[in-house]
């Protein structure tokens, strides 16, 4: 066996408002053999979110932010190369926070078991996986969506906004979604059976263009992105109304904190909730939900699509390209092939 | 018996901007005796809050807007003269929304007696109604306080921030009041038992202020105000922490939608939540509120205090001190003697 080369994305720098290549450094190196109760994995599927830019700061969020020179934080579905932990073989399918890099040497309980055997592998780092377990939580916990109430989805063409919609559809909702691009859109509506898109760079106004398309207003605002998509959805909220604030995509790269229209009168007058939340306030739940989400994908009622990037060496790029909304459904680099 | 006159205000035009005296007009009438089921209410005590603001606009809110022409808005303590409905009876006190006039012909439907043997018949209007019961249904069931957390209040030195605060006291909370004069804050701290307060009037760096003054965070923002308090407030939440939307005078006389820092972004890294309501969402609940609130009262654990204007002439100055913080606690207008 040839010796084989790890080869790795770490923090150059924290960036400083909108993220570009500098802040990634490529590294080569010799895979090293696992220690006693760790795996060697290489990598097949990396997952690129956008929740990564946040990390890449050093002001403390719900998570630690990454140290400079660490390797950039991301889920991948790998397969065993080597094992010394009792629970995992050669071969077997895993998922862990690798980061970015074609192998990885982890302890074995920071490894789960990937068991999707009808299904893709990589569908564990998407709908079966955390943006789906995002929007099955945030849909149906944080935002209470209810038959015959109106959710609108913002980032609806992205791995998470998708999936929620899909889920609104199937509990009775009428589904607005809203996405960049006029392709996009027509997969919501014709792909997903959305109720209805909109492209909002297609529209000067866009609370116009949303109200049009939610004549009974909205119960749901299922919010990706932020920004002024979020300023003509709030505009648009009934009494009682929820906002799951899940993503805030067009802040992430923010120099300095944005200012909008206040929204705590709008949540006054409607009685409205606004509520931020991750995927991991309810963990416990996970199990239950993924029966739920693997069953409506095997009656084809919930899909997915996948935007791949070959090669590591791409990862950076693909990430950059999330701000530019150039991908559908989950984002994903493909690192390497199963042995 | 001489004939009795009513003297009322009525609304002469919908305010733009920043309401003022010509948006009222006084209006005098012979008082005319009650129908059948009717009841002729003398006017006592009556309450002039904020949120009558919100219902001078012909925009529809969670209330329907006042009409032009129509009597102000206002609940009221009052005497019963005569009565032509079976539950009422000369002589007894009853609560209702007579509007600001000095006699009321009211349904008896609309109506309900005035049972505070030992205390002041006023403080159905205050810390025994709708406002006491504003601050516990906020700060207990939206806002959920708990022991040890630390509940920052704005409007501090308000009717609803008062009890809010005093009520998170009982409950074991950490309180910090914010309000707009030192004697106001000294009033929190020193008469009510807060922890600390703030007079925001007095700090150019408001965050740092609020900062100093809850070392352990924010876990729960009760809201009076909005604006810029409540940016500096909102700067300094806790991981999971809840903004109760109570109220927001400083922008109820904004002419365009106020701009101010976005919060989504900060609702979502602190898995925040902000939430408007009003104390009618939890009407089936008031009673069992009632029975705490006035033993808390009589333990003398929950104090009230009253800002009494005199003359219903005098109602709409009234008014407009509220919107430059004149009122410390309850404000009131006395508008008749008991006969």
């Amino acid at each position: 066996m040839t010796e084989r080369i790890n080869k790795r994305w770490r923090l150059a720098a924290y960036p400083e408002g909108m993220v570009d290549e500098s802040a990634f450094q490529y590294m080569e190196a010799p895979v090293l053999p696992p220690g006693d109760g760790q795996v060697l994995v290489k990598v097949i599927w990396l997952s690129v979110d956008p929740y990564v830019r946040g990390r890449m700061s050093p002001v403390k969020s719900y998570v630690e932010p990454m140290k400079v020179g660490q390797t950039i934080a991301g889920q991948s579905v790998g397969q065993v190369l080597e094992s010394r932990h009792p629970r995992f073989d050669k071969g077997d399918l895993v998922l862990g926070f690798t980061g970015w890099q074609s192998y990885a040497v982890m302890p074995g309980e920071e490894l789960e078991k990937v068991a999707l055997r009808a299904l893709k592998a990589s569908y564990a780092l998407g709908v079966l996986g955390m943006p789906g377990l995002t929007a099955y939580f945030g849909l149906l916990e944080v935002g209470k969506a209810r038959e015959g109430e109106t959710v609108l989805v913002s980032g609806a063409a992205g791995a998470v906004g998708s999936t929620a919609g899909q889920i609104a559809k199937i509990k009775g909702c009428m589904v607005v979604g809203v996405a960049g691009s006029d392709e996009k859109a027509r997969w919501l509506t014709e792909g997903l059976g959305f109720d209805a898109a909109v492209n909002y760079k297609a529209h000067p106004d866009l609370r116009e263009a949303l109200g049009a398309a939610c004549p009974n207003g909205v119960d749901v605002y299922f919010d990706n992105v932020g920004g002024t998509v979020s300023d003509a959805a709030i505009g648009l909220i009934n009494q009682k109304a929820r906002i799951v604030v899940c993503g805030q995509i067009a802040h992430y790269n923010a120099k300095n904190p944005p200012r909008g229209p206040r929204i705590l009168a709008t949540l006054l007058v409607n009685r409205a909730r606004a509520e931020g939340f991750i995927v991991y306030d309810f963990q416990q739940r996970f199990p239950t939900a993924m029966v739920e989400l693997q069953r409506w994908m095997a009656e084809g009622r919930l899909k997915a699509r996948e935007t791949i990037i070959e090669g590591i060496e791409n990862a950076p790029k693909a990430f950059l390209g999330l701000f530019e909304g150039a991908n559908t459904g989950k984002l994903l680099v493909k690192v390497g092939e199963m042995e």
